[in-house]
């Protein structure tokens, strides 16, 4: 990868707002920019303009004609975003402005950023490591309270500082440990072996609750997976439609997003919700049907909290073999039973339904009344699923892992200080000790970006958006 | 409306971006961004920082957690936008941010602001006049070099720094003959009749030269309306298509706009061409068809240029009636027959419909053998429509108008000026001689802005996006 060059981008949204920002990162940011840009300020230019201030000029192209009016901000090396020199045009927000400027910038030396490449440049400058790098990702995808609060969180330092502390002391024994190999005629031992193991359970059950902590940092990553069951004609579109109805209208009310983003999740509380499509249950003998059934079964395994919707009219004593399984299968579940088309029946009625299903479920679960239609019980259904997510209240300093890379990592980090421990316990030989330390440390290497390859920084910001 | 209260909204693109500008404007601006960021820097604060620079600090919610990191710049009255203070926070484009700094801004006394209410600002501060203020919208919205060059040159001033020039002038005329009322009696001339005569000839040159131009204007801000006419199986669909796709490509290349704004539209050389969607033409006796043909030829009448398009493997000497009548329809447009087709042909073939074709067209029109299908031709058709469109040259300095509430009010204001003319002529009485004059004021001063009602402004302005 080049850092030598300079790069520029469009910053803001694609599509035309008010205004956009173009940012042009490098060495030559500033001599580039001041190709297209005209202060309007007598006898002033871009290039005594002091850093962190504003100007306000004119866009020209090569052949003197006005693109556009715009405001500049200037942003010296070090302190920048990206550690680099930073030129930020704020102009109209039109696409063809937009395209104009840029077309500018290319033709006078910048080369078109890659996806992630000024946040790529931030991590190879030393302004944040990786796994920082790549919680500013997180946090423009952020949609939620909770994973907002957890992007943060990682950006500004989260576990990864941690981590390279612990590095740091594996460091330390590692050498000691292989300058022990070198005199190994003399077995001296330069590594305090009762320290080392003090220091490789501390690592051992630091790793682990990170580890540990992906379960819960997925689920607010990526929502609590969250199954609606139940007979054809139960209602459960219409549910669905009134869960995820109030969100859009949330994120509509400011900006317009489209529906492809929030399909299918709500968030409640600031907890997201990911909604897992099912089909339609009953007892068939059709074979094609059953096997959509069966298929049904097999996705409420991923679910968390199954939310079994049953037509209150219809319900007796008869229970059905696939409600007897339905209830088999989320035994390992939040279970929440919903009563629909309650409307239509009595209180006294409502409460016989209730004590029926408490009777039929053997477990821990809930039964809610509700009308799907008339939105009847939804409030109270949403605070049912707020409880039944039940996660880990996470506070400001929590150290939560969200991201499947640093789990993997941390994973094998964890079996190869397992096998350190093993070692020092049956007092294994040094260079195999040494081995399993280095690879320990390799792992956390990778989270916080100490050991990377261009593959794994590839993998990272080819996901970033461009202009980031 | 209210100028007195403090406004912000979110002024880049909706969606989520690598980043997002906020913009506050309104005198307690800084107070009210002051509650929310606090600065990294030490001992230091928004209400301290000085005008048109920038300063590194974070949001804080109202109970101390952390929003985003992100970069204020300040710009102080009457030196910015609106001419208000403003403040802009650059913070991460996430959707759940952008909509949290609103709220807290809000929470601290903002108001969301109106669309357009930035700009209006601007014009009410008197830091742009009315037709300078609608530029900006056309600015925004503009998708190629034409409606780019004469947005930019509007909101540089354009032509209405002339009219309010012209205005001042007849404003001392109406004065002066105002004068002359009161002293009725005496008989006495305040105002040189000659000197009214000569100025009232140079305002009506003024007024329709840019009336006239409108049609220009129109055509580069709307695109040229292009129909594409022809037999349901001669190719007309690949051929739009082909018309298309450059202009696609080119504006997703940076972007990834959506389809809605370019659709049915192509840029060629800076000019925008608007296609006309038409059913395809054949003699039918079917009667509901019929009237689908009927619908087409009305469609034909708005069109400036007419693509024919004609299977030309089929084309032979036998002229059918519609294709009679669409000779008929064509001759006051720009007419380009295109024989598509013809890679199923040999040359000498080629020549000899081309040949037919210019037997069977009286008036000046143009022939091009094209294979849609094989996008043969489709540069040189490219090239024939360029030409076509044969819009005078807009240099940077002419003045065109495109705005149809401008082109409304110049219409009117001819009428008036022309009845000054007449009356002056005729030596009408001067208090009619008055009232005409002042017509011809208040048109004029509503495209400046100085004549102006909510009702313009409201009609104006809610055609803004949010955030400008």
């Amino acid at each position: 990868m080049l850092t030598n060059d300079t790069i520029c981008a469009v910053s803001t949204a694609p599509g035309v707002g008010g205004i956009a920002v173009i940012r042009i990162s490098g060495k030559d940011a500033v001599s580039i920019a001041s190709c297209i840009y005209k202060p309007f300020r007598k006898n002033f230019s871009l290039t005594v303009q002091k850093p962190y201030t504003l100007s306000y000029g004119e866009i020209n192209d090569e052949y003197g004609k006005v693109i556009d009016e715009v405001v500049v901000a200037l942003f010296a090396t070090p302190h920048s975003f990206t550690g680099e020199d930073i030129v930020e045009i704020s102009c109209h927000g039109s696409l063809y402005i937009q395209q104009q400027i840029i077309a500018l910038l290319i033709h006078n030396g910048c080369r078109s950023a890659l996806p992630g490449e000024f946040t790529q440049r931030a991590f190879a400058n030393g302004k944040m490591d990786l796994s920082q790098a790549e919680a500013v990702a997180d946090l423009i995808a952020s949609t939620s309270a909770a994973t907002h609060r957890l992007a943060l969180n990682q950006m500004r330092g989260g576990f990864s500082n941690e981590l390279v502390k612990l590095r740091t002391r594996l460091l330390d024994f590692a050498s000691l440990i292989e300058l022990e190999l070198d005199f190994s005629e003399e077995e001296v031992e330069f590594a305090d072996r009762s320290r080392l193991i003090e220091l490789a359970i501390h690592i051992e059950s630091v790793i682990r609750k990170l580890a540990e902590s992906f379960k819960v940092g997925n689920a607010i990553k990526n929502g609590i997976p969250t199954a609606i069951i139940g007979e054809t004609n139960a209602g459960k579109s219409t549910l669905l439609n009134s869960l995820l109805h109030e969100d859009r209208a949330l994120v509509s009310d400011i900006h317009g997003t489209t529906r492809d983003v929030i399909e299918d999740t709500t968030v409640l509380q600031g907890i997201t919700f990911r909604f897992i499509d099912t089909a339609g249950i009953r007892d068939t003998q059709d074979k094609i049907e059953s096997m959509g059934i069966e298929l049904t079964f097999r996705k409420l395994e991923q679910a968390a909290i199954v939310l079994w919707m049953i037509d209150a009219t219809e319900l007796n004593e008869n229970i059905t073999r696939s409600a007897g399984r339905i209830i088999q299968y989320c035994k390992e579940k939040k279970l929440i039973v919903l009563l629909n088309k309650t409307d239509k029946l009595t209180r006294q009625e409502c409460n016989e339904k209730k004590e029926l299903v408490d009777s039929l479920v053997a477990f821990d679960h809930s039964v809610l009344c509700i009308s799907a239609k008339n939105n009847f019980g939804i409030e109270e259904l949403e605070q049912q699923l707020v409880a039944a997510a039940a996660l880990p209240e996470t506070g400001t300093n929590d150290v939560i892992v969200t991201n499947v890379r640093h789990y993997e990592a941390l994973l094998r980090a964890q079996k190869a200080i397992s096998r350190v421990l093993d070692g020092l316990h049956s007092d294994i030989s040094g260079d195999f000790l040494a081995q399993d330390i280095r690879e320990c440390m390799h792992y956390l290497g990778e989270i916080t970006g100490q050991i990377s390859t261009d593959e794994i920084l590839g993998n990272i910001f080819s996901k970033f958006c461009i202009g980031k």
